[in-house]
């Protein structure tokens, strides 16, 4: 098993099968040695921050749309070992146009990047709150640096 | 000819005029043979998918405003053919907080760069809800790999 | 003093102390001659443009995010003189639903480049409306390359 996919099993998650795109793209794409990942989410998780969804379930469905990305960034690489830094992550809140915390919501993905990868794990970062596709209450892409 | 324009004039589209950037900046900047395309759209479609804006004409839309982004990557390269790979696309939809559609709108964009530049076209892929400058419906980047 | 502090200082700008992450992620990484930097706002400025916040604020706020965004550069690569080219700049602008005029708003940042790096300061950009963290006016974060 490679050494990333023990750690996530490690923290006690678990790579989830990876999502079937919601349109004509596909999971990731890499050239000359970035991946390019596209925007995943969690379905199960629908509604606004500041209404509907509490924040404990808001930064539960950052981390599990950050493993959708590692799962499809598993697809195109075959190996997660193979991953040499997280190089961005961009975070899309669905709220309220109140809603102040994206930042906390988003730590979600963060943590579990840092959690998975130590230092490597460590990147830039943009959060913004948008309106989501089929409602979801948060969505995530990265773009990853791989040998 | 070139190949890229050729394709698309047998699609029955046409590569439009290349529209003035709507503030201080430029329409593509390439380094190390990425080229990263400003955000464009087709600023006849107004609106709000899910209120004033059909899914057709926001569909339609998607692909105007893509094409437009290849308008600006040919005043970039001087060739279309100079395409070696989509690698990314982001995509934003004006609509309704309700609206759950985002993926199909964007489509419009997706299918045409496949419709164009087949496997090369597959791309990773963003889409979510913004409002959008000037209130247009919808609004297209892309980064290409170029050689 | 970095020529390009300098230059930041005759426009009688200043660069900011590196403002504190929001979030577990840092001020900006840098791959292969590429530095992403994180999304920056100026935390002062809270509030919509078309609402609450004078055009006049929101343009402000565009520069003062964008040398938010250099000092998290300068404090990545140690000298801002490492900047060869700016490559995008993404721009977000918290508004109201009718509110058209994002490019102007996000020329506070354009500007600002173009008037501190001159022709390399020219950049691809993408603006759009976006609920953003705390109800800042606008979030700015550029990708640059660096010698």
């Amino acid at each position: 098993m490679s050494r990333v996919r023990e750690r996530i099993k490690e923290l006690g998650w678990e790579l989830p099968a990876l999502s079937a795109a919601a349109g004509n793209y596909v999971p990731g794409v890499l050239h000359n040695g970035v991946l390019y990942i596209s925007g995943k989410a969690d379905q199960a998780v629908r509604g606004r921050l500041g209404a509907e969804v509490p924040f404990a379930d808001g930064y539960a469905a950052a981390r599990a749309a950050l493993l959708q990305c590692l799962a499809a960034a598993e697809a195109v690489l075959g190996d997660l070992d193979r991953v040499e830094r997280v190089l961005q992550l961009r975070g899309f809140v669905n709220c309220t146009p109140e809603f102040p915390d994206h930042p906390q919501v988003m730590n979600g993905a963060s943590d579990a990047l840092v959690a998975i990868f130590g230092e490597h794990g460590r990147h830039a970062r943009t959060t913004i709150g948008a309106m989501l596709p089929g409602g979801v209450a948060v969505e995530v892409d990265v773009t990853l640096a791989v040998r």
